[in-house]
């Protein structure tokens, strides 16, 4: 294809409302438009790119014994209803009603429409296990749509659903899914994706992962442990305290404590936990704080105390809740005071829940509120003064916090961008959509399901997040819009065009993908759009190489790796560049299990 | 693949609801799964086929020059009031707010997706022409979803966008376009596919074709001249009537009528046209009747007359008065009289649009209303009483009328399916849409535009109304979803099931795509599956043939081709067979322009 005629263009200002390099970069380079918030046409660079994603995926799904089908992406209200999700899920499932009235929704995900394609034919026990896939599009009605490709509304995503007779078939099934994840994601140039266990919200299940791209645009937060290579999204990450026996620390402020007695301390215009440490000269570990919510079902409070210098886990506070919360709104009729809010003798509106974190375990000599305007208590023994506490495991992992598989402490916190998740869903789908297969000797059981998903449009956007530097992608040979970008130099020179021409015929003959550009433009142009297109291997035809009987080959961000080659060796040389980089790329690959 | 993995029911009984052929095939051979009111999910049969129909499409679109892109399912309303189509169109337009209020649509055409994309890129001369496609889910809220996948409500479609810096541009592109679709339906087996003139409806633009396929199950009317080859829609079918030189029974008609003075006669009781018919003893087309509209926009009156054998055509009516128009509701205080409404003394309602079909022209001795309660008026002369009236042709073609281009008496009325669309659309949307470019001398000029769609579940569904059976689909080789079926009779047969295990290997091995049945079921279940899934090559272990050595090879919906080949020898055979059915197919592929 001759670049001259390549639909889109390219420039070089970094639009002032992107704040990640792909999102830039793709503007620049031709690969998006902008038609709504969250809402984008593709143009063809990028179309041919994730055109290829969608072949390697399709590759290792039909490896995996895996099934191409089609659901529809407006779906009836009644599958949702049947799943009880058309309730549970809040607005970023966009409903609507056609034109008869009839309530439908815009799939986001298609749990329920694979139950309803196969809950006839799965009948009995000899058709499983079974995996049924798709690639399309798909509607989320984010309420913040942001950094271009990497959270949008609307996205093209492979879904995959897998069928078992038994928890122990799944659970080998989800292992060679992960497996055929860890090869998609090496195949599309990004080996170095982590896979982390994850808090299965929405989807419901109780195992998941997702596969973490660590790059400092992610919007989600991982735990990792670089001793023992744990990992896990921020969401479901344990967190681990040391206890009594192991704890220097903790056992030593416990000696300096433990005598205190507790006392109410006047605090006046003291609400939050720094102005309380400010205050009383102690650090945020050493305070207890209330944070507040109230559930979505019937607005009554939930009170959750816990290390002043912690954050809650919203996703294991809903979790652990069962149900969906919002930070409280605390009116004076509630008896609550914001601000000095503390464990001993707090007057809880009824039917609120109070609960305990786990950082606070037998700590004492902690500061609190004091239930009283204006007041705080100093000398907090938790075992002492809140002997009734159950403790739960509902806040935030933090840096340097304690493993919670080799027990050092040794946690790091990373950015990474979700670039594809897996679920154990057991049978929450097909119980409550009443599937059923019939066994050897006649008996009916529920089957259980896993499910698979990737953003392929996301995965694009990752892959130039990891891949670039400050003029451009650096696409992997696999995914690249073209693998050969061939520059012809002074095209006016009818010489150097003549070569030109010579080489584009050469390569496409030889079955090389090359975007060739024979415009008659400035070196600085050409070689900026080229950085744009970030197509892996580059040849420059010039007079000056023209005068040597040579082009000039090199690697898209290797400045280093350019040499000189006799025209005729040229499509030789391009290939093997191919093959080195296809090569390289390969031997990152995970073997199939 | 085996086809006991094979996801999906296969079934014998005919659904109740099912009035095509390709409907309850496509059910009862597992190919489509109903979810809601036209809208299905497509197993992997189907999905098989599509994906090769689409890639023929692909082929053929970059042969073209196009660029694959994307436009978004959900748009903004904002580029529909642009273009005003987000007022004029009906409720098949699906109109939603998201969350945050704002008003979308979702996409069942992208011409203003297309013109926002490239409206900046395309600003300049030296850009032009150029053509994007997708293949891409759309929805259409239709009111009457039918016939399977003939009439959906979500489908795939191709649709692709050229723009022109002239008209003579787009007409020579608009050439090669239309040869390229009488390829894509060659190329997918059906190439007595007819290109017809048609109404460009909703699109606007001045010359449209639609690709038709003659089945009976089509619900578009198509008017045929097996004389000359002409080929028009119904909507769009251009009426002739012999002038007074050329047409022997008119004239006569005349020559009898032309002394009779017009008379009212007491028709009690007598309101339709057949009535009137049987009640005075004459032929429909000695009558001038009248059919009333009224008009969207204000509810006035339309009232068309025409002669009483013929139909209104109301894509032409709607067309010439340049808006929408529904059955009149005709009220006491209207002043017209139901059934009794005729030309002469017409006291129609202030505002009403009084149209005279060409049918009429030149009649006399017609029977016609009197515009009063039970009367009618006989001897109607349209030139003596009606001095007037203008002539427009709005009423539809009919078997036996006169070809518009041969002028013979010939014409032939079928039914068809729509299985493709082109159109020149001008500028409508480029205008409305403020796109421009500015030529060599610096004038901004606004480029005239082309759009050319295909359904892609409706052209696999049309295929299989041409090609089946009693039995089943008879795929086409380009698109079948496998190449050859392999049965194994009486899998429980250790030797046959090896001897099937053999071919399955050496055919997989020459890359040949199979299904293969090795169920243990009995030959009627075998074959009636076989039909079902409508694979062209078949070949047969059994018992039999394994004593011969043999397997049986035969081709879908033709016994006679059964041949008995050595199992050595039956990979060559098969082949053979593809190559020949490949060969067969492509012949009758026209060349490129």
């Amino acid at each position: 294809m001759k670049l001259s005629n390549l639909v889109g263009d390219r420039f070089k200002e970094t639009p002032s409302d992107c704040v990640v390099a792909s999102h830039a970069l793709m503007l620049r380079g031709g690969y998006i438009k902008y038609v709504a918030n969250g809402i984008y046409s593709s143009l063809p660079p990028l179309k041919r790119i994730t055109k290829k994603i969608e072949e390697i995926i399709r590759e290792e799904m039909d490896a995996l014994g895996g099934q191409e089908v089609s659901f529809p992406v407006a779906l009836p209200a009644s599958l949702w209803e049947e799943s009880g999700r058309y309730e549970s899920v809040g607005s970023e499932l966009l409903r609507f009603t056609d034109r008869n009235g009839a309530k439908m929704v815009l799939g986001m995900t298609h749990e329920e429409a694979a139950v309803q394609l196969v809950r006839d034919y799965a009948s009995t026990y000899s058709r499983y296990p079974f995996m049924i896939y798709q690639i399309q599009t798909k509607f989320r009605d984010e309420a913040r749509p942001r950094a271009g490709l990497i959270r949008v509304r609307e996205f093209t995503m492979k879904d995959a659903y897998s069928f078992h007779t038994s928890q122990k078939d799944l659970e080998s099934y989800y292992e060679r899914c992960l497996r055929a994840y860890q090869r998609i994601f090496a195949r599309a140039g990004i080996p170095e994706v982590h896979c982390v266990a994850s808090d299965s919200g929405m989807m419901g299940g109780n195992l998941s992962h997702e596969f973490m791209l660590l790059v400092p645009a992610g919007e989600d937060s991982i735990v990792l442990c670089p001793e023992c290579g744990y990992s896990a999204n921020m969401e479901a990450a344990e967190c681990v305290y040391a206890s009594e026996g192991t704890d220097g620390d903790r056992q030593e402020e416990r000696a300096d404590d433990r005598q205190d007695a507790l006392l109410p301390v006047e605090t006046p215009g003291v609400h939050t936990i720094e102005e309380l440490t400010d205050f009383l000269h102690i650090a945020p570990s050493r305070t207890c704080k209330a944070v507040v919510y109230q559930k979505n079902k019937d607005d009554s409070y939930v009170i959750l105390f816990l290390r002043g210098d912690l954050e809650v886990n919203e996703a294991k506070l809903t979790a652990f809740l069962g149900e969906d919360i919002y930070p409280a709104v605390i009116t004076e009729k509630s008896g609550l005071h914001a601000g000095f809010i503390g464990p001993v003798s707090l007057h809880a509106p009824e039917g609120s829940t109070v609960l305990f974190d786990r950082s606070l375990k037998d700590l004492s000599g902690l500061s609190c509120g004091a239930n009283r305007e204006g007041w705080h208590l100093v000398g907090l023994d938790m075992k002492r003064d809140c002997p009734e506490a159950e403790y739960r495991d509902l806040a935030k992992a933090f840096a340097g916090g304690i493993c919670p598989v080799c027990g050092r402490k040794s946690l790091t916190i990373s950015r990474g961008i979700e670039v594809g998740n897996i679920f154990q869903l057991g049978d929450k789908y097909t119980r409550s959509m009443h599937m059923q297969y019939v066994d050897e000797k006649g008996n009916s059981h529920i089957p259980v399901m896993g499910c698979y998903g990737i953003g392929i449009g996301r995965l694009a956007a990752s892959v130039c997040e990891a891949r670039h530097d400050d003029y451009g992608p650096i696409w992997p040979i696999s995914i690249a819009p073209w693998q050969v970008h061939l520059c012809c130099m002074r095209g006016d020179n009818a010489e150097v065009h003549a070569q030109a021409d010579r080489l584009y015929e050469a390569l496409q003959k030889a079955g090389i993908e090359v975007l060739y550009d024979d415009r008659n433009v400035s070196a600085g142009v050409m070689f900026s759009d080229a950085d744009l297109l970030g197509i892996p291997v580059r040849l420059v035809a010039s007079p000056r190489n023209l005068k040597e009987g040579c082009v000039e080959l090199s690697l898209r961000g290797n400045k280093a790796s350019a040499v000189k080659i006799p025209e005729e060796k040229a499509v030789g040389s391009v290939l093997s560049r191919i093959r080195e980089l296809t090569g390289a790329l390969e031997a990152e690959v995970p073997e199939r299990i």
